[in-house]
């Protein structure tokens, strides 16, 4: 019997990577869409997740983090699964609601990653099992006017500013490393916003590990995690889809989205949940110990 | 046979607090310090909590929070169990660390909070549980200059600023109250510091929970938590040693730490830990989504 799930926000990465994903998983029905301005053909169409619950065991949320705890609650209330697009939530504090309510509900509730299911982070999880790591560093560095032309939220308290790319490379390392903890972080804010548009920190497993965050980065792009090893030096890079290391290349298609619809189908199936937080709690601490500088103001078109 | 105990940092907290409750604690002995600066007749006196290691069987950290990793993970990693003075720690990800640390070698890890041990905090949870919680409204006030005199380490990145007193009173508010969650956060932070000099939060427990922080106040200073509820309106002030509520009032003697190190020992001899982070999350919550204010530069001495 299929899980009919039903799909919260209609935006651009729901359509180009929700979508197919739910589709080509076995197992998984799309039944319902909850969005305010846009419809699909061939499910139901909702303006709110509330009126979408009788259509649906499940549901997906790809909504910004800011308004999407009450969403989740009535989901969870009405016994029905929850998978969350990253970052899970706004705050740990409604995480640790969510997390009560879903245990309460006996229903599974999976806070997803995508960057982990990239194609090449199990061939790096497998090489470094077979070294020491001596350092790590990772470079996140993107042109936010490209990938976020005109987002005001992203700018806004709560939005993360260049902590929304930068998770996607925290959920890799801990997924790579346990018992990352942040010893310290410098945070570059322009005057005129509220989040970082650049960050750079100091952690810790033992072993040092430094992050650079940047988003005014507008050619050479970059996405990498680079290791330092006992057997020499290897790089994840791409975001994740392609590992280097002494004698190893490997790439590989991008099936991340795929991935996680099929570890939510059998989380359901198993009546297990998998809410790690340990990304958010990096970014969290980054915000709670991290010095301030100011950077120049910040225009969408300059 | 009694429990060998060490204490680390020998500052105004120790002296005032912590050197009498473990002297009134049955079960407990101090038989070790270590301490910089500082040392104490009648027991070992070390410069470094390393040193102290073979004279004690549990350790209690009283050194401020931000370079207290590598003092826990010493006393974990010699299989010692650990008190810690509030806050915890730094961070939320250093906590996940030493709370797995402490699993491995199976010792006792306590993150004590000691307002909820101030004398009418019970009260507060017997009477509140027979009524319904309509609204909450906290308080917490006072004059920085009095309370922290030059002590510089407050207003760095990480000192936490007015939430080093605000903690006390959502550790009582947690302690009450189960599910509480940040909604938002407005922070008032001096143009030459790095830390809030006030704080409003917005949180909800299924009721709203205003709390409004500030370090500005000279007189009148309050520490209280006003309760709107379904029989009528209660307080929880002076910190937590005195609650009324409609034909009731109560207060009692000051005896938060003796409380604490009671049940420290308890933990040890039921070989079971109590390591609650909400407090702590909230805050971090706060500075991870709240929006920043400018606020006129803070001097010590004017």
């Amino acid at each position: 019997m299929s899980l009919r799930i039903g799909l919260v926000g209609l935006g651009t990465i729901a359509r180009a990577q929700h979508l197919p994903a739910i589709a080509a998983t076995d197992g998984l029905t799309l039944t319902a869409i909850a969005s305010r301005n846009a419809t699909l053909e061939g499910v139901a169409n909702h303006r709110d997740v509330t009126q979408m619950l009788g259509d649906v065991d499940a549901v997906s949320l790809c909504t910004p983090p800011q308004g999407r705890f009450d969403q989740a609650m009535a989901v969870l209330r009405a016994g029905r699964h929850l998978m969350l697009e990253k970052p899970p939530g706004a705050t740990l504090s409604e995480m640790a609601v969510l997390e009560a309510e879903a245990a309460r509900q006996g229903v599974t509730i999976h806070a997803t990653w995508h960057s982990r299911e990239a194609a090449a982070v199990d061939a790096a999880r497998d090489w470094l099992a077979t070294t020491r790591i001596r350092a790590v560093r990772i470079d996140w560095c993107e042109d936010v006017r490209k990938w976020h032309p005109g987002q005001e939220w992203i700018w806004q308290p709560g939005g993360l500013g260049v902590f929304d790319p930068g998770i996607n490379a925290l959920s890799i390392l801990t997924a790579l490393i346990p018992g990352v903890r942040l010893v310290g972080a410098d945070l570059h804010i322009p005057a005129n916003r509220q989040t970082p548009i650049a960050a750079d920190l100091s952690l810790d497993a033992g072993h040092p590990i430094a992050a650079h965050f940047d988003w005014r980065v507008t050619g050479g792009e970059t996405w990498q995690i680079a290791f330092d090893t006992d057997a020499g030096a290897a790089t994840l890079s791409e975001g994740g889809a392609r590992f280097t290391a002494p004698g190893l290349e490997t790439a590989g298609e991008n099936r991340e989205y795929a991935r996680l619809y099929a570890r939510f189908r059998d989380l359901v199936a198993a009546g297990d949940s998998d809410l790690d937080l340990a990304p958010l709690r990096l970014v969290a601490d980054a915000f709670l110990t991290g010095r301030q500088h100011a950077a120049p103001a910040f225009e969408d078109n300059p």
